[in-house]
């Protein structure tokens, strides 16, 4: 299928694989930790400024891809601990307005993520107008 | 995407999320754990009735979209116990028929699980006929 | 939705699941362990074998829906370390060629994987021409 990359300009990509793409009118992102420009992670342990972070990328994926968050048919959020979920999900829905995408919550253990302070993970499909 | 909210009758739903939309032809769930109407966990520990609970909730939410069972083409289930699949199996394949959609079973810790005794999480995507 | 099940020959398939479905255009993968045709598994705690056995199934399962890893719009890992990442990626991305699709990375805690030897389970979605 001939798709197109959503690469957008001034956010970090990972040099494995695509940060988002949309094939027919349908968008995939990977799941996307809180790092800068640089890969360094943004506000370590800190699930509010993280989830800020990540949903103002996935913001930018989304347009590349001609979507705004109204269009997002599903999030999966993974995160260290269940007592940031409270938070996240408030963060989310203020970029999410009066839309309310089915969502799916994973606790992860990772060793990786408690080193570097990463505390979520969130990764979106989004469906567009033909 | 204009998309059909799933929040059918009769079933608990969260108010940080829909229960599953419709987005042209597909449908995508929210991973459901098994909560009555007023969001209090069926049957603490049983991971057989939890099942049950859960595909009779997720049937719901299908008809909601025109579709069924059988037109499930991926479930996600998240159990805390490996030892729990089996039965799951057992019970869903009830629910499914002859139908045997490609499935992933992911292993998780959650202590909030744990406490009030859910043991396990399924999603599902579906397609139905344009 | 009528679909077409994808269980190649000589691979192993789940008595529990077919091995992926294609509905429309859209091909979805059950996670793949790395397991022989009579089920055992493949190069215990070798996650580079391991790696390139399923993705020769995942080859094969694609290539039954029409399909090739060029077509692959979403890649999800699930894992028992992080440290075997970029093995992982370096393997895929070999049958991947200059294609990156969007990836998830998963750590999961399974104690059958331990006992076992299993190392990683991937699942793929990939979209086809119409």
């Amino acid at each position: 299928m001939s798709m197109k990359i959503l690469n957008p300009k001034n956010i970090y990509h990972s040099p494995r694989y695509y940060s988002g793409v949309k094939a027919g009118n349908t968008i995939y992102t990977a799941g996307r930790v809180p790092l800068d420009l640089e890969g360094n992670v943004v506000a370590p342990n800190d699930a509010r400024a993280q989830t800020e972070y990540i949903m103002e990328d996935l913001k930018l994926i989304l347009a590349e891809g001609g979507a705004t968050f109204q269009d997002v048919v599903y999030v999966h959020t993974y995160c260290l601990y269940g007592e940031d979920m409270p938070v996240i999900h408030e963060v989310r829905q203020r970029y999410m307005g009066d839309h309310y995408p089915p969502h799916t919550g994973t606790r992860v253990d990772n060793p990786f993520w408690v080193e570097r302070g990463i505390r979520l993970e969130i990764e979106v499909i989004a469906v567009v107008e033909d």
